[in-house]
């Protein structure tokens, strides 16, 4: 079964998903990679994965599925959080709301060397990711059942990222998760009101206190947000207000991009250790939006270190045992 | 420095506090507190923590603070997540928003035997435990600056609890927290549409439908959320309408109320094994309120067997691997 399920009290859409192990967290599921030993995405392993959707060489230009030649390799994750056969069918239970798990899963595959872990430390390769990844959001914006596209990539052993070939994700929803709509809810209100993007305020205001800067250039601006919920959480925004992440499709913008992110990850292996763990969120607009004023689309940088409390859960809120101002000192001056 | 800031673009309190330990995940705290090796809860060790708030007998009367024969102690965390001096003073920096840190921390010991792992099979102990509870919200419902209490417990080595010996824990806020105000938002739009309590519906087409129902008596109901975020989630709610956890003055009422908890719990054991960890938190309503007819109180049980992902994150949506109905029918069986 997959299904989506609408919690009536938080107004939450849930996955329901029976297709995908249920793995239990200890024994940690890195030590399961590590004793199974195959690692699917490697070149000769291909009978072990589906057929690729897509491959691009190393400018990002899109080539044939079954090139040898492949610099990233895009395929449906054999496991998918959602599945892209169906119409949504959105349908009563009684006063609950469900409706057909329909979607996309895909999986980028970053390079064909399982142990390329410099992947992010190299500005071309961040590049050619961001290229590859554009076109197939702009793809998969063609399919009328889609709302969102969720992007992001699982660094480390912490998350217990099954496999360690270098790959990011990407889940198309057919619903604009709750955590997106309250970010655009606020900030269309803050609209409203004072009638400039939130988002671009926020840039001013961090570019002119220069506190919680940890790094920027022309176009990019990273820093570590005012309330941040975890400890090195870091944000990257374009310094224009934009609100379509498919903008990024001149060349040397990707290289603005690019020189900002990779500087602030690796500032955070100095400050944190070889073996950090993270995750890289994309931030960006439903896809059924033509234009949002109040919109900005940009990158979130969380550190895993510290995991949710029972606290965290009930309340929704976070507890973060630093100061946004000194980690923000402490990574600028690395 | 203990503060609170609001994130401008998820509208969420976070608390800012580096005045407690930054424990790195790794290596996992239990070993930490296995190796320390001195129980601070213990008797004997009084002087590692702070003067008790409040002692109760094993009827749940209160004695005095420095009674030797309690059978519950309260204790202020001595590391808290908030403190309770200051008046709060909300102030601007910029565009941003904060306030003081004040609030209440306070940890209730459970028992005076460190190893005591079948407190929450023992009814008596749970009723105890209820009754102090009550006693503690209604002294803080008197202090004009707190605005919600959140209770909870976790138990098990999978958050990272440091200390064994048995114990729950509760925090007032001067903010009701984002999650409590959704919930609470969401079910007045229910009442203001049908003027019904949104939970009061869920009761009956639970009872009615049956099939993710645990268990239930003639005054309390536990079942698994048709949208449950988690694996074996089990919620448990009073039959009748009640929006303040407080009502529960009645001893059988509160038997009631632990029968049906501890059945919960002991199925949980059974199924998932005797080291299984979990977060009970109640859910009750906003302090400054003196009727709702449109919010109820409950309790969530959550068992902690996945960790969240950076799906989960970037989302705040939730894939549950498990159908809610099969796991209710496989406890029901138990």
């Amino acid at each position: 079964m997959i299904e989506l399920r609408k919690d009536p009290i938080s107004a939450r859409w849930v996955i329901i998903n029976d297709t995908r192990d249920f793995q239990f967290d200890i024994p940690r599921r890195q030590a399961q990679t590590e004793t199974v030993g195959i690692c699917p995405f490697c070149v000769g392993n291909e009978k072990l994965i589906p057929r690729p959707i897509a491959c691009y060489d190393k400018d990002g230009n899109r080539i044939s599925a079954d090139s040898k030649n492949w610099h990233i390799k895009v395929i449906p994750n054999n496991k998918p959080i959602l599945t892209i056969e169906g119409n949504i069918i959105r349908k009563a239970e009684g006063l609950y709301d469900k409706m057909r798990g329909v979607g996309a899963h895909e999986i980028f595959i970053e390079s064909q060397e399982h142990d390329y872990v410099t992947m992010y430390n190299d500005r071309k390769n961040f590049i050619t990711d961001t290229l590859a990844l554009q076109d197939r959001i702009n793809d998969l914006k063609n399919d009328i059942r889609l709302e969102y596209i969720l992007a992001y990539r699982n660094h480390g052993p912490f998350d217990g990222e099954t496999v360690i070939h270098p790959h990011f994700q990407l889940v198309a929803l057919p619903i604009v998760p709750k955590a997106v709509k309250t970010e655009i809810d606020t900030a269309r209100k803050y609209y409203d009101y004072k009638e400039r993007c939130l988002f671009c305020d926020i840039i001013d205001q961090e570019i002119s206190s220069k506190k919680r800067i940890v790094m920027e250039n022309e176009s990019f601006i990273s820093f570590i947000p005012f309330a941040s919920r975890f400890p090195f959480e870091t944000w990257v925004f374009p310094k224009e207000h934009t609100f379509d992440y498919r903008i990024l499709n001149d060349r040397d913008k990707i290289g603005a991009f690019a020189e900002i992110t990779i500087g602030v990850i690796r500032k955070l292996h100095k400050a944190l250790g070889r073996t950090l763990s993270y995750t890289l969120m994309l931030h960006s607009y439903p896809l059924k939006e033509n234009k949002m004023d109040y919109y900005h689309w940009h990158l979130e940088i969380v550190p895993r270190l510290t995991k949710y409390s029972g606290f965290d859960l009930i309340s929704g809120m976070y507890v973060n045992p630093t100061i946004p101002e000194d980690s923000a000192k402490f990574l600028r001056e690395i």
